[in-house]
């Protein structure tokens, strides 16, 4: 930091009208600076996977030309490489562009929850797992911000579908809200430290996000610490004071002076506090100066880095979904085809706000050329046009001879732009209708198709067992076809997991009955059972799981060990396992560890992810990977305790290759420390007075006077009913003893004990 | 009627105590006379589908001992007849029994809803669908009011499982607990006009269903015209004086004074009105009254004449599951093996409060040696213990050895008792162990085999693939023997279709994330997705589905015919099909009518069924059956109208040999007489504006004027951002416009065009 800064003084010095200004843009891309004060204007600029800094005399928007930046694999990709290094390095590669751009904020990155793998925007969001996701966009955040360069955290909260967006009221039960919605956001937020969050256009719960006060002050600011400012997305503002009121410091882009004259008016009229004014322009000074004070004149990067880098990623986010007989990795001198529109000109990111003019442009056609032995043995075929679904009968053919002619086929397919991108949400998982009739019918001519995929959420593959290997390379950024030909020659080993389920059709997905809603309300009626925990709980067959990824090469996991057999929630446990690279060539393999309560009085998923590691190793070698495990990794949200809980019991810890294949397990038992409070009333069941400690007694005593009144419910009594009778006795509330033959007991006499046995 | 009664005069001559206490039972089974005003006390008897008097003598709550009565096919089963008029016939069967036992109420039918396969309760319930059961429970209340007797019909509502069925809350969103579960009561009322109808134990949405005003008054009285009363299900009141204020006339069994006491009290301090009561005692009254004035003195019935009937009944009720190659029926003269305990001594209903003493009881086994050419024919093996799930290896080798020694096996299995009773609900689909390793021993030995399953809900088959032919017969009731000989040697034609669905496992139950719920809650989460309409809608294959049930001949569907094109909601539709009989022999159809909406604003069933109807054909015989649909076949509840609401549009008429199964479909054009209200606010976005006859207008012209201004949005634009920006403003609330671009409108501008609209 340059200068110590006194923010107050400055904030004292402020008019009314000065500080109600700056809780709205300067304009698109701007935050109002106050020169009188030395506060100077900063720039913010989309992201998160490259920089979108609108050229100077580009449209209004800014959509539609930007200057050149590094355009990275989107973060469906890189979350698929589960390496939190990585994408810290990723982070840092942006900042740096951001400093050499004078770009004070990257908006980005984006932990929202893939509900659904129809949202348009999933290509931008991590995971439909939000421990993997929070932990990711930590990383991107902590990269980023190493360079003084501000985050913006996105979009806060439950977005998770494009359809109405702007209007539509997710409503999310509480729990859910916290274990998987929220919970996405939290690790980042406590971990990575956004210097900026930035709020949803939706409705959560019936109130937007940019004027939801439980969520922006009560959650983000008290709960989890958050320092900086919160900024809404573009347009997201409905009432400008309220939204100030519940903790929303600055409205973008400009308001024409609407915004400020509501703020000012509000502060007029007392119905906001000149306090709250003056703690929302302290949060954005505080992130203002940050930028300022970080700022690296002159700074430049380096494209070329940048772009190896990228390649890096690509290869690192790419997941082998499928590889029979060892299909891949290809000879270098193969005779091959490649075909595919997409494999000459790839499709590499998304539509909308994150929508980049990269620094140059891989083919992953020439960068297979480049790694061949010999070039000429590698054919090309368009196969498909991009902007239609309409088979090219012509184009077919001529792409059917071609894989006759091939020892193996290389189909790259995908989706095109106008199927995903911002703004609107996919309505099937199918790829185009010509790609899937191409694939088909190169089947038809060849046993040795490997599909290469370019797309930015899960497709189903209706062609999957026609296929030898399926590379999916998601939206792999301006170095994707470097990549893809690394991975394809085997220059790199594949080593991505998919950190989203790959369902057998869309219907298969949980939110499907519910998805995108009815008008401008979605019920997330599928609770906490989002991804695998959906298809976990159902027993339900996947295309992919979660979690699932193959290599060239195999590992081996043994030597589960944790550190205690029993633990209190005020404590840790250490697990350790060993991996070993049994296999021919060097590789990396994704650990991950799953917990499973064994038994809960409330609805749990069947197991969730809790840690994973990445371990990089030689043939033959092995590492030993550690995971610390905390009061969290075993609790569910208490709504009653509105905090986190652990059910005293048995936990089992899974250690899997991928949320199917459990590869080693062990067992831990936590014991919580907080007692929760039991109220009885007249409705408490026999069952459950009998099964505490604290009230046992008292209940049989009673129940052996009431069996001597009723003559009912005697336990030695062994008929043909007695199963019913016991399960009677045990659902029974208090109250309906007085009905069922309890003359001997008194309403009186109940309320009495009662009494007795909440004290 | 006898003579003319008059209600009022008796209630003016009542005293307080007098009119509180007829509000209470007066012991376990009948309510209480006033002897001075010549009010008698009436008994009510459990049902439904036999009679269960106490005997003298017996215990207390009358579990274990009861006259002799006739047991027919219990409701699950019944409902597979798909078959009012026979319905109707049992009921009519019952109203006798009731007559001569001198019972003025039959507690029942059970109209509640299959939500999950485990409730231990389903063998009492009808189906999983709504418009079925409703249709159902009216036929046989009908049948037994024919007779001067009561029914109760039960157990309203929201009532779908035993776990904690006396505590659990029940928490159903508005429009699935009007298009499902009280959907399957409305119909039953209003059709069937039971002259009593029993609350339920559970809470529903925070309120006993004892004591739920909502329930009980403004929609069963006043909605649906119920003009009898509702008694308690016997110790499902809480607090009598609330129950009594929510329309709870009578409170069974008694209360040892207590509930009366509470009455009493609650008028004296007037927080209940004597209107209130005066009210409550007049509908009891005018029931007791009826049944008084259509007692038949020294009525008998006819017992051999209701076991045959019990024995029609039950052939009909039964669902031939599979039938592979023909394999039934058996030849009369065929060498089979009766493998099973079941086939000796077989199970015919459930446990609780609906079990029976029954005036006889038949054998398969020996009414299938009745049937053979040749009873010698006919070896027998016991195969597996009822009463455990362990294999015994000598029972199961005796029985491998038996079929080995058959040309074809009849294994007898199902539930026992303990599976399934009333207080309990099952955790599992499966057979017992034995019974599966049976099955799969014998299917081992020999290729011919036929299972006929004793249950009352849904199993699992894990060995369906293994055997030739599966004959549901649910809990056939005393004659089920008899009538499982029928079928399977031809003399009758099965005709059942199933009423529910059989899943392929536990998990692929809708309800199955949700069931029973955590403690005192259980959230419905599935919503209208319950039985076909989820596994419909979710593409997923079941075991069998809903409608499914096969014959032994084959029926052709033809001119399939729709009296309009076009209709009003205020009118009706008339739709014919023709059936066939085109096989050999003579047979039953059920013929099934399922509506679907084509398009629909809010989210729906794929399809529902709103017609059914079954022809009895001899071969080469037709039959055109018609049925009528009125609004209700095309509405769904609207919870804003508080009312039943089409939306105008195409819907497609679906007849169907099984829900799976369409034969023939039609089209209909439905208009809605009703216009809903549309506010728009600041938050009505472009899109539905632009939608909307009455305002697009004056939308495309701001429209103009803001494309001018910000230059965006230009429906000529054709770059590749073009869908997104089209989304873009489709999905774009009024006020968004102010932040895009929209500097030349203001707030004010917009307000006053709203105000425009909305006039």
């Amino acid at each position: 930091m340059n200068q110590q800064r006194d923010i107050e003084a400055i904030v004292s010095q402020m008019t009314l009208e000065e500080k109600a200004g700056m809780c709205s843009g300067l304009d698109f891309w701007h935050l109002k600076g106050v020169e009188r004060l030395g506060v100077p204007s900063v720039m913010v600029t989309d992201g998160p996977h490259g920089l979108r800094k609108q050229s100077q005399g580009a449209d209004h928007l800014g959509l539609f030309n930007s200057v050149p930046a590094t355009c990275f694999p989107s973060a469906a990709g890189m979350a698929s490489s589960w390496n939190k290094e990585l994408i810290y390095r990723v982070g840092e590669a942006l900042g740096e562009e951001c400093q050499a751009e004078d770009v004070a904020v990257l908006l980005g990155p984006g932990a929202n929850i893939k509900r659904s793998p129809l949202c348009g925007r999933n290509f931008e969001y991590f995971s439909e797992d939000p421990f993997l996701s929070s932990e990711l966009a930590a990383s991107h955040i902590q990269g980023v911000q190493s360079q003084g360069v501000g985050t913006s955290l996105k979009h806060f909260a439950v977005n998770n579908q494009e359809h109405r967006r702007m209007t539509t009221d997710a409503i999310v039960d509480e729990r859910t809200l916290r274990e998987i919605y929220l919970a996405s956001f939290e690790g980042a937020v406590k971990k990575g430290r956004p210097w900026t969050v930035m709020c949803s256009y939706n409705q959560v719960n019936g109130a937007f996000a940019s004027e939801n006060a439980k969520l922006l002050t009560d959650i983000l600011k008290e709960e989890w610490g958050h320092e900086g400012f919160v900024v809404s997305d573009w347009g997201a503002v409905n009432e400008r004071d309220d939204a100030l009121a519940a903790g929303l410091e600055l409205e973008m882009p400009a308001s024409n002076g609407v915004g400020e004259g509501k703020v000012i008016e509000a502060v007029q009229s007392g119905k906001l506090s000149v306090e709250a004014l003056d703690r929302a322009v302290t949060r954005l000074l505080r992130v203002i100066f940050m930028a300022v004070d970080q700022k690296k004149e002159n700074a430049t990067y380096d494209k070329d880095a940048h772009h190896a880098l990228a390649r890096e990623v690509a290869a690192e986010s790419m997941v082998l979904l499928k590889n029979e007989g060892g299909a891949l990795p290809l000879r270098k001198d193969a005779k091959l085809a490649v075909i595919g529109a997409f494999g000459q000109k790839p499709r590499y990111q998304g539509g909308g706000s994150s929508h980049i003019v990269p620094t140059r442009l891989d083919s992953p056609l020439e960068e297979m050329k480049k790694l061949s032995a010999d070039p000429c043995r590698i054919a090309y075929a368009q196969g498909y046009h991009v902007d239609s679904d309409l088979t090219d009968e012509a184009l077919l053919e001529e792409a059917v001879e071609a894989a006759s002619a091939a020892e193996t086929v290389v189909i790259v397919a995908g989706l095109p732009d106008r199927y995903e991108s911002e703004g609107y949400d996919r309505t099937h998982l199918d790829l185009p209708d010509n790609q899937n009739k191409l694939i088909e019918a190169i089947a038809g001519v060849n046993d040795n198709v490997v599909v290469v995929l370019l797309n930015g959420s899960a497709v189903v593959m209706p062609w999957i067992d026609r296929v030898k290997a399926v590379l999916e390379s998601y939206l792999g950024g301006q170095a994707a076809g470097g990549a893809i030909a690394d991975l394809l020659f085997g220059v790199h080993n594949p080593s991505g997991k998919l950190a989203e389920t790959f369902p057998l059709k869309l219907s298969d997905n949980p939110s499907y009955l519910n998805f995108p809603g009815e008008g401008d309300r979605v019920e997330y009626k599928e609770g906490l059972f989002v991804g695998y925990r959906y298809y976990d709980k159902k027993q339900m067959k996947t295309l992919f799981p979660f979690g699932h990824g193959l290599s060239y090469t195999s590992f081996a996991y043994s030597d589960l060990t944790v550190d205690r057999a029993e633990m209190k929630d005020t404590e840790k446990a250490s697990v350790s396992v060993k991996v070993t690279n049994v296999g021919a060539v060097r590789g990396k393999e994704i650990v991950q560890l799953y917990v499973r309560d064994v038994a809960s009085t409330v609805i749990r998923p069947e197991k969730e992810l809790k840690g994973f590691a990445k371990v990089d190793l030689k043939p033959g070698e092995s590492q030993t990977v550690t995971f610390e495990l905390d009061k969290r990794a075993f609790a569910y949200y208490n709504v009653e305790l509105k905090d986190w809980h652990v059910e005293s019991g048995d936990f089992e810890l899974i250690v899997a290759s991928s949320s199917v294949k459990p590869e080693l397990t062990a067992k831990i038992t936590v014991l919580s420390t907080v007692k929760l409070k039991k109220r009885y009333t007249m409705n408490s069941t026999i069952g459950d007075l009998l099964q505490d400690p604290d009230t046992a007694g008292a209940i049989n005593e009673l129940l052996a006077e009431y069996r001597k009144s009723s003559g009912l419910f005697d336990p030695e009594q062994n008929d043909e009913h007695a199963d019913m009778m016991a399960a009677m006795l045990q659902y029974m509330p208090l109250r309906a003893m007085l009905s069922f033959g309890g003359e001997a007991l008194s309403e009186e006499k109940l309320k009495r004990l009662l009494a007795e046995l909440n004290r």
